[in-house]
């Protein structure tokens, strides 16, 4: 395994700001963001990552497949342009390269990321759940047609309301399954299920379904925008080396992500925080204990 | 099933007044906690519920069984305390007849509820978790001698830090099978398990376990302070119709309680938050969809 820069750590830096510091810094990947890489253009990015020599560990994000639960001509339109949305998702990671695509699945249908309850919105997360499975029977075997893998990430469940309703590891394999190994894997993302009784049980179950494993720490408590709630390994409550451990005996051998979401830490001087990243990796993420 | 007041929701209430409450209302029973009864004094809070003819559907609550995690005589005096006062609570559901001990087991090692991380802490969950294993080792047969059911409550895992690293109500109820089912059983609260992709079939699992079935809203998004995002049923995210339905199904007949810590709602009239409890109950705990 080696170390990969999600871009999103170092979010005030560009494209060609992250690659070049990437390379400053003697990491061979980088995890890159659908948005920075439309700022920067999608050919430009693809080009520059590839002349650098860089790996694109993941393309971040696809998903938010759930909005078809809505009733109606409301939830077939908004089925249709979510499928329309993440079709488009898979040809830039195409484009890119990427290792895998990861797909934050969205919550509750009509209720958006980060903001307060909508008058109307449904309560029915088993239905937003089997939403998600019927958006991966059309996209898995688009992405596959394209040598693309969509990778399925569990979020803490603190972002079941209103970012995904893939909760934990077993279920997310429970999907993936469903799916040819090439089409459809899972993110192992330490914030997100370092909680979970089952969770090194269940990374031995994912073995090579394993499509991304990205570190960051847990803090407590949590701030107020709990989407900020992510830390440099080491400042929270992770334990790290057992589920590192789990991730490599189960015959994981790709890029470890650091994908911090954090305000002093989006504050802090990139340079700095790489630096400071690399450090954690050796001393906090991959420690023998 | 009928409906039961959680003292917690009309918290400005002492115990006297929760009673007098529940008979003005209509209710049979009432969920009772250790501060408030200690500071009635607890055999006349047991001669109060009882001459009311209320049923105490749980005293909440014992627990914190895990800071015998933290290294040598420390860990170990605060093992042997934090069964000491178990042992306290268990003695005092026996005085109040309460038909369950709800019991947070507590979360990382040296993590103290709602406060910052301190210094020194243990990140070993697992080791926390088998702590408290071998606490209930003690316990259980402890409180099936007095006539005691253990009551375990997986909490939502957001509390995994400082509350409890029982996180889901499979793992509460693979831990309450080790004993006899007399002496442990488990807490459905719906705010902390309705995220839960593996709920229904575990609810149908846990049969005549379940010791509690305890009722409130999940607010979204959160309060600041995570501990009160507890809201009135209707208020937040969770379909309850689907989980009541499946705990009826599982064979369970007790109380239904209602718990919430809530700014708002302790702020207001309790005689009106009884009020709305009660139509809640009736419109969204148990309305058929």
């Amino acid at each position: 395994m080696s170390l990969s820069l999600n871009q999103r750590t170092t979010q005030r830096w560009s494209v060609p700001e992250a690659v070049a510091g990437c390379l400053r810094h003697g990491l061979e990947a980088i995890g890159l963001w659908r948005e920075e890489v439309a700022e920067h253009g999608l050919a430009r990015s693809a080009k520059l990552v590839r002349d650098a020599g860089l790996r694109v560990s993941s393309l971040c994000r696809g998903g938010f497949l759930t909005a078809g639960g809505l009733p109606g001509e409301e939830g077939r339109r908004a089925f249709a342009a979510a499928l329309d949305d993440n079709k488009r998702a898979v040809d830039e990671a195409a484009e890119l390269g990427a290792a895998c695509l990861v797909m934050v699945v969205g919550g509750l249908p009509g209720v958006k990321p980060g903001e307060p309850l909508p008058g109307a919105f449904s309560r029915d997360v088993a239905g937003a759940r089997r939403q998600v499975a019927d958006a991966l029977g059309v996209l898995a075997p688009y992405a596959g047609e394209r040598g693309v893998k969509l990778a399925l990430e569990p979020l803490h469940p603190i972002y079941c309301p209103d970012r995904a309703v893939l909760s934990t590891l077993g279920q997310a394999l429970d999907l993936a399954l469903a799916h040819p190994r090439a089409q459809v894997g899972v993110v192992v993302d330490t914030f997100h299920v370092w909680w979970d009784p089952a969770l090194l049980e269940q990374i031995a179950r994912a073995g090579d379904r394993i499509a991304s494993y990205q570190v960051c720490d847990y803090l407590h408590p949590l701030p107020a925008d709990v989407l900020l709630g992510r830390g440099m390994m080491g400042d929270g409550v992770i334990g790290f080396p057992p589920i590192t451990r789990a991730v490599a005996e189960a015959g994981y051998t790709g890029d470890v992500e650091v994908e911090i979401f954090n305000a002093d830490i989006w504050a802090a001087d990139p340079d700095e925080v790489v630096a400071t990243m690399k450090d954690r990796y050796a001393t906090v993420v991959t420690a023998t204990p």
